[in-house]
């Protein structure tokens, strides 16, 4: 594997990610750790509702960086001030030690991946540098691939940018740290939204349907929204698709 | 593995690594390439020597961006301007077009690992998080990183503080990128400079013998200069020596 060989038949040097939703089932992983932390605190709420709740403070959390309005934090402490949030709005007293808290924020390191994720991912690293384009920290990146096993090869995104997705910088960063140029990387995510902002910046795109990442009444990302490069039902047939997209591929 | 277990045992959560010299062999790799293209241009020269001469425009290079005369800019550039320096030295032709010279000054994503690097990687890899701490920027630690089959969870170090080792924010900001305080993270290097910077900053200190990095004449960094808290011959005695230092260490 080398930066510059076959040009000719792999368009597709590195491929990005998107993880939440798209690499690791989030909110299963969250409501699981929920349940947990409840029962140890004799709490009587829903945790698929916690969930939701938590992240639901998301968006609104990184806009506050993305206006400008705050710099650059990680989301490490972005999540442990939203999760002070959602326990307030669940009437959930404030007896329990900030150490605790802090260690229940961290839930977000400890999420399943999907079945297909790991091998999936395992197949495409043969032949592309494969890496995370989240909006996660490094350290929130590392640590949940270690915990769920995934292969990276280097960890982009938000933090080498400082910036959040899906400000342009997120994207040109990633593929700029790996000494490429826009079209020799795509982008994979299950939401329409983050590929918009990628081809933007010229990546390619891979859409991967994740119909259940919002539990059973998901109504939005269900399909494609435009002519993605790759649409693909799960990350082993990303890979297949991959393959004959990039032999077939006239380099532009 | 998760960030907070275990506290007691597994003081050291990361280890961080320096990478040309200590992971690779960096002589022996730019000089079998050099060979090659010397080969390909008819060129007599000594690779050996070409190797030294190339390697000893790095510490001067970096020099500039470390007091300031320069921004930081990734190695791979500084690799590349070197690489037209020591041609010239050598008195090699101005014949040879810039896209070979540029693909050629990536001979150093083409590195071997010593013999111990993979399979002691894989071991650390178990229980620890490892990064390179190299003053090589994301992509040529990506790319040298998956030639080698350096199994990594991370990559750290220059390129993401923006500045060179010694200089101590690439240590601290390897250190914070993985959450951690410099006491849980360990650098490692076959270079007692590199651990004396590290210690300085807070970091426990791996040091491993390579005493043929610079040839058969090698004089300096054969031992220890320091009461580094692990010294190792290879990447297997350092997993060995780490795992007991692991197991009596009584957290500060």
């Amino acid at each position: 594997m080398t930066r510059l060989g076959d040009r000719e038949n792999k368009v597709v040097k590195a491929l990005i990610f998107d993880v939440f939703g798209t690499v690791v089932d989030w909110r299963t992983g969250i409501a699981q750790q929920a349940e947990a932390f409840f029962g140890r605190h004799g709490i009587d709420a829903d945790a698929k509702s916690f969930a939701d709740a938590w992240r639901a403070k998301y968006q609104p959390a990184m806009e506050r960086v993305r206006s400008g309005n705050r710099g650059y934090v990680p989301l490490d402490l972005l999540h442990r001030e939203n999760l002070e949030g959602v326990l307030a709005e669940f009437g959930i007293a404030a007896s329990i030690e900030p150490s605790e808290l802090t260690e229940f924020s961290r839930a977000w390191e400890k999420l399943p991946p999907w079945p297909d994720s790991v091998p999936g991912l395992t197949i495409l690293k043969k032949r592309h540098a494969i890496a995370p384009c989240s909006n996660g920290s490094i350290a929130l990146m590392t640590w949940l691939a270690k915990n769920a096993g995934l292969p990276w090869d280097a960890i982009l995104g938000a933090d080498i940018a400082q910036a959040y997705k899906p400000q342009p910088e997120v994207y040109l960063r990633s593929v700029s740290a790996l000494g490429l140029a826009p079209r020799d990387v795509m982008m994979v995510a299950a939401h329409n939204s983050d590929l918009f902002a990628a081809r933007e910046r010229g990546l390619r795109t891979g859409f991967v349907r994740r119909p259940h990442e919002l539990g059973p009444g998901q109504t939005t990302n269900l399909e494609p929204e435009s002519n993605w490069d790759i649409v693909a039902s799960d990350f082993n047939e990303l890979a297949r698709r991959l393959e004959s997209w990039s032999a077939t591929a006239v380099p532009g």
